[in-house]
């Protein structure tokens, strides 16, 4: 069997130069390089034998990723570049597992990770307290929190990675209120969640700090069921119907993510409203798709390449150094503005229809 | 240490009930029977130790997933109805890896899965033949290969799980031809692939066997490069614009996916055509948000759930009965018709704006 060494002397680079290849860390190598030291793995068979450096190091270089389900465009794109960075940047695997926003789902996907010898989960999950969570972190695994604020249930060894959604829902409610809307509503799921429960904070606290008298309303749609996520934009769209329905409607609308807002917007649509025209909406996470709608969805975006990256560092980290502090890592999310916002009808007489 | 036997003693159950609830069969029980044993596990602090399992076995319980990008929202909806299945059927925890279309980074990940000792590995791959695969079989590796037909570059013990693309291709360009469209345009990004290929047969075959004259081109954008599958809608956006600036352009149009369609179509607006009145536009895959978008898009369904429960129980047939053969299962498409398809403006002057 051959080792790395023999691979290093044939390529005639040092055994770092052939790690970096194994991990994928090619953009470190000269191109001819890379490709002699591929040439040299494939002559000898050379493999990385993962169970043997597991058996040597007592750690897997795996990372556990729990999320609600990559059916979500958006956690798909978060699963894809944990993923990638992972690999690339570490050479770990992740083993993926879709909760569906099931509690005991997620605890037992949680011990299973433990029974396969995975040391580290990073937990995308919409639960607003960690207990089941905590249970693992009891266990030994180290767990890295996603989009959950720290503090609100205790923070016993769970690292958090979050963008501020508190700043995200007064960004969003503030936007609308610069173009002139004085009726806003944040739309959302049934159920709180920490995340959602920080968006509507930021949402009012525009509404309370502006000039003018705004009033802000939260509505909720039915809830997420078993189907998971691929249910957002149904309920998008029930909440647009609902909306378009009402006397003195808000003009102005939030929603918890792009998803759900495709499918407002569609709601809005078939009841006879145009956006913006009519209605304004901002959407949150600048999904890859949102630059695609009609009109282009004006949104909130959440810093996914940096967020993954941080939670895939913690969970290398906690697994090599079991007895790091956990810690809090908050990002910043930023407006990007498209063509779904325009001043309310009120203020457009021309364009209203109304 | 509880072992599964002391939980079923306490339950008053078989051991298959707590095989059961610990594989999340749970809807074969009664839900008060399934809390009873979640008691009785919590109770004794019972964790099945796959490590243990795999030792006992030989087989460890992980099948791998290589997707181009879970990124791409169909992707992570194979994803996401793959990893769910292979847990709640057969309880086998999936490995994800994101190939961003890289020949080498799929061999390499096919040979890490060895290194992990998993047995098994279902690739979605976008290249048109499968040398580098073949590898990986001659090494062991069970392989389910998605959406590539059998028979163009041989089929060494890989097991081939795909829709009738051919059938794909055909149903769409037929649907816009039942609408009264002449001159009709399949669009994708640079690069062939079997899939594509055979999308590209049907859509052709459709037009020759039209009654009357039908022109068919196919229109390849750039290639998807690096940064992967969230270029889709971006390549669709220029050919969009490329489409509106042509003299005697198509009138109905054809596109590889949905995502692709949905840039497509942002593209055509951006460049002041109206969908369906100037373009018709019939999408592929049929993803959730497909129904969402402005107009509703017509699109050619893909059976997701039954090609993924068909991947997955053929990864864990090979896992369990090496020697069985591989076998070839096709799956058929349908037309999913909503508003992005209406007759072509030739066909109803007064919807024309040229």
């Amino acid at each position: 069997m051959a080792t790395i060494q023999d691979v290093a002397r044939l390529a005639k680079v040092s055994i770092s130069s052939v790690s970096n290849v194994l991990n994928g860390r090619t953009e470190r190598l000269r191109p001819d390089t890379a490709e002699r030291i591929q040439q040299a793995i494939q002559l000898l068979g050379y493999r990385p034998n993962q169970a043997a450096r597991q058996l040597k190091t007592g750690k897997m270089p795996v990372i556990g990723l729990l999320v609600p389900s990559t059916a979500n465009p958006f956690y798909g794109q978060i699963a894809a570049a944990l993923e990638s960075y992972a690999q690339t940047r570490h050479g770990y695997r992740v083993m993926l597992c879709n909760t569906h926003r099931d509690r005991a789902l997620e605890a037992r996907m949680l011990e299973d990770l433990s029974g396969f010898g995975v040391a580290a989960a990073i937990l995308l999950s919409s639960f607003d307290d960690e207990r089941h969570v905590e249970d693992a972190v009891a266990r030994g695994l180290a767990v890295i929190s996603y989009d959950r604020a720290p503090g609100t249930a205790g923070n016993r060894g769970i690292d958090h990675v979050y963008a501020d959604n508190v700043e995200a829902g007064r960004l969003a409610a503030q936007h609308l209120i610069d173009h002139g809307h004085r009726r806003l509503a944040f739309v959302m799921p049934a159920g709180r969640t920490n995340s959602r429960d920080r968006k509507i904070q930021g949402f009012l606290r525009a509404a309370g700090q502006a000039a003018e008298p705004v009033s802000a309303q939260v509505y909720e749609g039915r809830a997420i069921t078993a189907y998971g996520d691929s249910e957002l934009a149904d309920i998008g769209y029930e909440l647009g119907q609902r909306l378009a329905a009402e006397t003195a409607a808000p003009t102005g609308v939030v929603t918890v993510n792009d998803t759900l807002a495709m499918g407002l917007m569609a709601g809005l649509r078939a009841a006879g409203k145009r956006v913006p025209e009519d209605v304004s909406v901002v959407g949150m996470d600048n999904m890859v798709l949102a630059a695609f709608t009609s009109p282009p969805l004006t949104s909130i975006a959440m810093p996914v390449e940096p967020m993954a990256q941080a939670m895939v560092d913690r969970a290398v980290l906690r697994i090599t150094e079991p007895d790091a502090p956990a810690e809090q890592l908050r990002f910043d999310p930023a407006l990007v503005p498209r063509e779904s916002v325009s001043p309310p009808p009120a203020a457009q007489p021309s364009g209203s229809r109304a």
